[in-house]
């Protein structure tokens, strides 16, 4: 079983974790490898790490930012090391895994992205996602090597779906499904593409409406992000919101309505 | 919360490993490392991937024999990659967590065993083993690193320690108990060295009676060992045991009754 999953790499700096990470994929039936502005790729330190699954790493794709990585993935799960100043939905790599699995289908991708060995994700990288996923290390020694992260959740992920594969096996059993898990349909989540274009629109509307002031607006549009991305919307309802917005933005009625 | 598991790490080639492995087990609140014939050790290597962890490095036992680094084990957990000519019971890592902590408190010790890089464990150190623990990887790609197999192990054993934990609260939290999740007092568990001495006893006797021949008793010695690993004996049911091939010992009964 193949599990239709991508793994996005953000500023890594050891070519060597990279490698580590193609191969914890490939050991639990993971082959998308997304990498953004990695320090060093290729790179023979990398090539060596992957052992076996070097093929991933030629098939990688190379991206100038997360956006443009993440782009076609409807649900994207942030990892993070430690509580942020705003609180986004947390779940452990079980949870995740599920949901990730849930989320997915023939319409639908998923990424999960880790961030720089040092420094962990942006807080902006992390309000593009839509829940965060938190791996329960001790609280006196959380320092998780980037390629084992990557090896626990693409560990947790192969198990979700063997689970799933148990409770509905397919005729034709180990490699038969691309999604595993669905059994009806579901609408077609809005994409991270999508749901920037909204996220900019909205910004744009409140800018010009007052509400956000382009001095201080930061805390307010995290905030704003979280509801939108932790509900997780479709793409039906990204179209309804942006008419909602349409309708409401202060700069169709003119400039003496607007600012007011 | 520490988990006094022991992690034993057999002939590992690469000192980078024995630091990936000591860093994975800091993570999850383990630090009982034990090594048995490691190529290079102490190493360089080794202590630049083990990044935070050299602590558990510098108290690490090394060992000439496995035998040896789980004398003091009641319960020992054999990693395997493969199916083997001799079935045992196998669990995947979830459950290996849960009979783990089942097995331990202030009497027993508990130890996960794993084998060198390529050739993982022979089927002899297996054999001294109560179960073997497989982590589902993917069957066309089954090349898990050593490293990040400790981190599979040490992560489920730390998650079952914390949902142990949130069913029996302890009053100080974290970091308060040694020995997670038991209630009630159980017999000490047989320890390895003692098992050994039992083997060997019966192994003696049965050589003696002729039930074991000299010339061909592998397997069928794989086979009953087997039967009491399996069985994860306390000292009380040793000694039983003991008491019986005492008593059935034909060099006892004097030469003309023995090889009869």
């Amino acid at each position: 079983m193949q599990i239709p999953v991508r793994i996005v790499l953000v500023e890594t700096s050891h070519p060597g974790n990279i490698g580590a990470a193609a191969r914890a994929m490939k050991t639990m039936g993971l082959s998308d490898l997304a990498l953004v502005r990695p320090q060093a790729f290729p790179s023979e330190e990398a090539t060596a790490r992957a052992s076996g699954a070097a093929d991933l790493l030629e098939r990688a794709s190379v991206h100038e930012t997360l956006t443009d990585a993440i782009a076609d993935c409807g649900f994207v799960v942030g990892t993070s090391a430690r509580a942020r100043a705003v609180e986004w939905p947390t779940v452990e790599p079980r949870e995740c895994a599920a949901r990730v699995l849930d989320a997915i289908d023939a319409e639908n991708r998923a990424a999960i992205v880790f961030g720089p060995e040092h420094s962990g994700l942006t807080n902006e990288a992390l309000a593009r996602c839509a829940v965060h996923v938190q791996i329960p290390t001790h609280p006196e020694f959380s320092s998780l090597n980037l390629g084992m992260a990557v090896q626990v959740l693409c560990y947790e992920l192969r198990l979700a779906a063997l689970e799933r594969g148990r409770r509905a096996p397919e005729p034709d059993g180990e490699s038969a499904r691309a999604a595993p898990g669905f059994a009806h349909a579901r609408p077609r989540l809005a994409t991270a593409a999508e749901l920037e274009s909204f996220h900019d629109h909205l910004e744009r509307v409140l800018v010009e409406s007052g509400f956000l002031r382009e001095d201080h607006p930061r805390q307010l549009k995290l905030k704003l992000r979280r509801i939108f991305q932790r509900a997780a919307l479709d793409r039906n309802e990204v179209d309804i919101l942006r008419g909602v917005l349409t309708s409401l933005d202060p700069s169709r009625l003119g400039p003496e309505r607007s600012r007011s």
